[in-house]
């Protein structure tokens, strides 16, 4: 393991155990992944089935470009690590985040029809890169879940080129994904977008 | 003690600790329990009438299959050992964790009538051992609460063993039940279980 | 200092700190006692105008039945002191308890009108010292909010014998009291009855 | 940096990190402030861009009456500086905190027609510095929101001078501001504004 790698490993820990404690990874769900190389392509990934609230950095995977394992002690890596190389790629990630929360997981049904939530007006949305205004409107899409994460990987590609600004999207009754330059502004990113959901479904209800 | 025993109390007294931060063992509410050895049946069983937040791994009992002490340094087992020796029996379930928490209580009511509450479509659904997809229907009973023990033990007897692919149960009014081989494994099913029931109690608000 | 007055003011500090992490007690609100000596009545009052996330057992105060401070590094007891007695008094309380949650305070106006909550039908309930089954009523009082605290307190020491087996009471848009024969049972209480709080509240949700 | 610097600097970073707990100071969103000295004004403030959960002391900047940096081991201070400089001049407050939680979000665009939200008869408001009774009326101006600080610092000084006794004030869909004398109070502040919301909200919602 190269101190880089180590490094990497413990931050994505580190941020998986906060998450856990705000009950956005409950039951082994979600999963972390960031960059360790470009070229060629390695990314340090959750493996599946495991308590974020007690993940450990010696416990991250390294993958390659096409989720084979190159690195690491051990165990397979998140179903969804095709997900993470495909926003990787498209977007120049540097680091990919998937949370379930109850409000993700809610609205992500409410408005599936529509194909997506449109957040606007508020102060928080400056948070995303690149957003100097609150009066940015941010359309986060919505794709329905499959479990053919090849097929899912394509689909996402697709809504990713076709929405180039967006900071993240939902999968239907799953979850949401987001990402960053870095770690760090991959946390943002969540929290951001978690918190206006959260704003939003709790605005519906009165 | 033996280390076994010690290393298992540990574990529950971790498990109590994390889940009562959540509000899911209020007040000395709910109970835990972990197998010790089959042959003849051990189970290691926290006390009554503990704060959850609290308990120490000394504080835990060893039980056998009538709800008998036969190890640990005192104290009355829960009025519930009762419960958690028969999942024990019928599941081959390793562990057994029972919570109150305010969403298993709403729901064990509102869908009281009908016997259960049909839990569909979610991602999360994965996090219960042996489901492969989100499209799976998990059905989870709801049992009339009472203060006979043995009658009540005879009842989820009947009832886990019509319903033979269930992941859990709820007491109405009072909490739910969950179990897996191991600790890690009935930890993972509460935090699903509780999700799933914030997830459709918050979904009917809006 | 007295070990025990330490031991006591310690035990107080740690119920504050938990208390004041799930949003119990924020804003300095709310306070905690617990009976040092009987004859001549001496117990342990948290001051006034702390914060409870912050109390260190050094600044717990020491006071008389008359709520004269007789002991402690300075500072200005809880102006609550007066109700505190009252109930240690009415009920041989070795502790109580003053927490200020959302629940409390919104249920102890929307009920203000019937004098008091009926909670019955729980689980939870079995929580409360004494209470052997879910099928218990339990009848949580609502007395008027007021600044006059000789006035609360004659108010409060009627109320207590007229609902001599209440848990608690409410006062109005103000909180909840609780206690019991130690800090532990008095801590208990209070998780018991704010659980209850909150399950009917957002029942009244749906 | 000076002693003095220091102590404030760390008990903003401390508080930085309880509220970032709470889920008051999501994705980087927030600021918080203290005076170091008033002759000439310099004031400790938060850095722009950085996670107040891991917020660290020596990243606090000393800014002058323009919002200039005048000491702290570089960082660009918050865009909102302005605001903070003119709420201490104003109002003399010792510190600053600005928060953007869930309900201060939603009330603060709920009675936006309204140009703020009167709250009166909880007993909550006695943690505002001055308060002495339930009846008390507190009324919170909500001000737009705008990204054009220097112009948003003069309606806040009018509005401030309009409203002399407000103990905090929001932005619409943006959050809220409060202070205090020093930091501990500005933070009691926060806590009391933040539950009075947030019980309101919830009311409604009955």
């Amino acid at each position: 393991m190269s101190d880089s790698f180590e490094e990497i490993a413990t931050g994505l820990a580190a941020v998986a155990k906060g998450l856990h404690a705000r009950g956005w990874l409950l039951g082994t769900s979600g999963n972390l992944s960031a960059v360790v190389q470009r070229e060629p392509l390695q990314i340090a990934m959750s493996p599946s089935g495991v308590d974020k609230g007690e993940l450990r950095p010696e416990q991250l995977l390294s993958i390659d470009e096409h989720a084979r394992i190159v690195g690491g002690q051990g165990g397979k890596p998140s179903d969804e690590s095709l997900l993470h190389l495909r926003i990787v790629k498209e977007r120049g990630a540097g680091a990919v985040l998937h949370t379930h929360s109850i409000w993700n997981t809610i609205l992500s049904d409410l408005y599936a029809a529509d194909g997506g939530i449109k957040i606007e007006g508020y102060e928080m949305l400056k948070g995303l890169q690149g957003v100097r205004t609150h009066q940015h409107a941010e359309w986060l899409p919505i794709v329905e879940n499959s479990q053919d994460m090849p097929a899912l990987a394509e689909t996402i590609g697709a809504m990713l080129n076709e929405h180039k600004v967006a900071h993240g999207f939902l999968l239907r009754r799953h979850g949401l994904y987001s990402w960053g330059e870095n770690l760090a502004q991959a946390k943002r990113h969540i929290e951001i977008i978690e918190f206006l959901l959260e704003a939003i479904g709790r605005t519906r209800n009165i």
